[in-house]
């Protein structure tokens, strides 16, 4: 289960980013992008991007830049785009259906089709466009739906439950909102976004730059 | 305004990790942690833990680990916080209501003082625990409320409007949720949080693991 990876992590990061930006350019009607254009868009260096992008098999031409089209098709596919995902939301609290309803998550790619959660008031209920069915439901939930991606956005005391039980109903691959490390499983990639710690960072370079401006006064 | 970081990037973004890690302990009156046992619940390894935290000044006593409370205290300060942040939300949908209501950002260290929104049957209400004023008053409402750090939670095309309209109140930070890269500029750090992403990332990794599974069939 630990085949070496098209390219390093870091990499891997920005491929969604270089494609929301090759996106933009298509939509524009431009066929092709060079690597400074990326650059100042996105505001890496560009050797970084010529690096990055070679590890995908994308050699720019010089005085033209990548073709989009096909370099937009290959990162598509490479972060497994080209089929649509269905997602389960666990936990219909207000981040729950924010992520419900939001457009990211509704496209071509992913489609949240169904909600969980232990609250009797919600089960049944539309909230955030899905159907909320009773966390004692979810593997039935799951099998019904064809749900392929979990999204846990449960309390942390209830979030190791729900991992099990997301688990046992075939889920392998988990976005997870609760604020707890889960345990390590070779069956199911987790990735963990902590919005704590997303402020907690900011509050850092916040910190940063006030104790810089002052060693500079 | 570039002086050297304390550590490098990847360190800083673990140091909340770390944080959490060593309350947790701390909350079970436990007064030491070995680089092993912050390993065993970080899933990160014992030598990229003396390593990091040797950048800080902690260095862990043989056979003993290090002592949490002050290891702590200084990961703590180093985050900032050691005084209290006042966020204000500009874009009061149901990411926005969520954060306002979150947990997370309402303790010792972090505090929803305001919602703004542009939705006039939303102004003067409150949603998620906090009063929703009107686009046109955010100056006056970052000033009146002290709020130090914004949060950035409308749709892709008003963001920049709304980061030009944070900036001129005189906010040095933002945690950016909207899914659009902001110009830098060098007085505001940001910190950008795009939730498309990070389910790429998760479809990526099961992208991943299917392949990785054929190939070893």
């Amino acid at each position: 289960m630990s085949a070496p990876l098209p390219a390093p992590p870091a990499t891997l990061n920005r491929l969604s980013l270089y494609l929301r930006c090759l996106r933009e350019r298509l939509a524009d009607g431009r066929p092709t992008i060079s690597s400074k254009e990326l650059a100042d868009q996105l505001h890496i260096s560009s050797a970084q991007i010529r690096k990055d992008l070679a590890h995908f098999g994308a050699f720019g031409i010089r005085g033209v830049g990548y073709e989009i089209a096909p370099l937009a098709d290959r990162v598509h596919r490479l972060l497994g785009l080209d089929h649509k995902h269905r997602l389960v939301i666990v936990g219909m609290g207000n981040l729950g259906r924010a992520l419900a309803a939001y457009r990211g998550f509704n496209d071509e790619s992913f489609e949240v089709v169904a909600g969980i959660d232990v609250d009797p008031t919600k089960i049944g209920k539309c909230l955030g466009r899905v159907v909320v069915h009773h966390v004692d439901d979810l593997e039935t939930t799951v099998r019904e739906t064809a749900a392929d991606i979990g999204v846990l956005t449960v309390p942390a005391a209830a979030a190791g439950d729900c991992y099990q039980a997301l688990v046992d109903a075939g889920i392998r691959a988990l976005l997870n909102f609760a604020p707890v490390q889960l345990p390590d499983r070779p069956e199911v990639k987790i990735k963990n976004v902590d919005l704590r710690i997303q402020l907690e960072e900011t509050s850092f370079l916040l910190q940063r730059s006030v104790q810089v401006a002052k060693e500079t006064d």
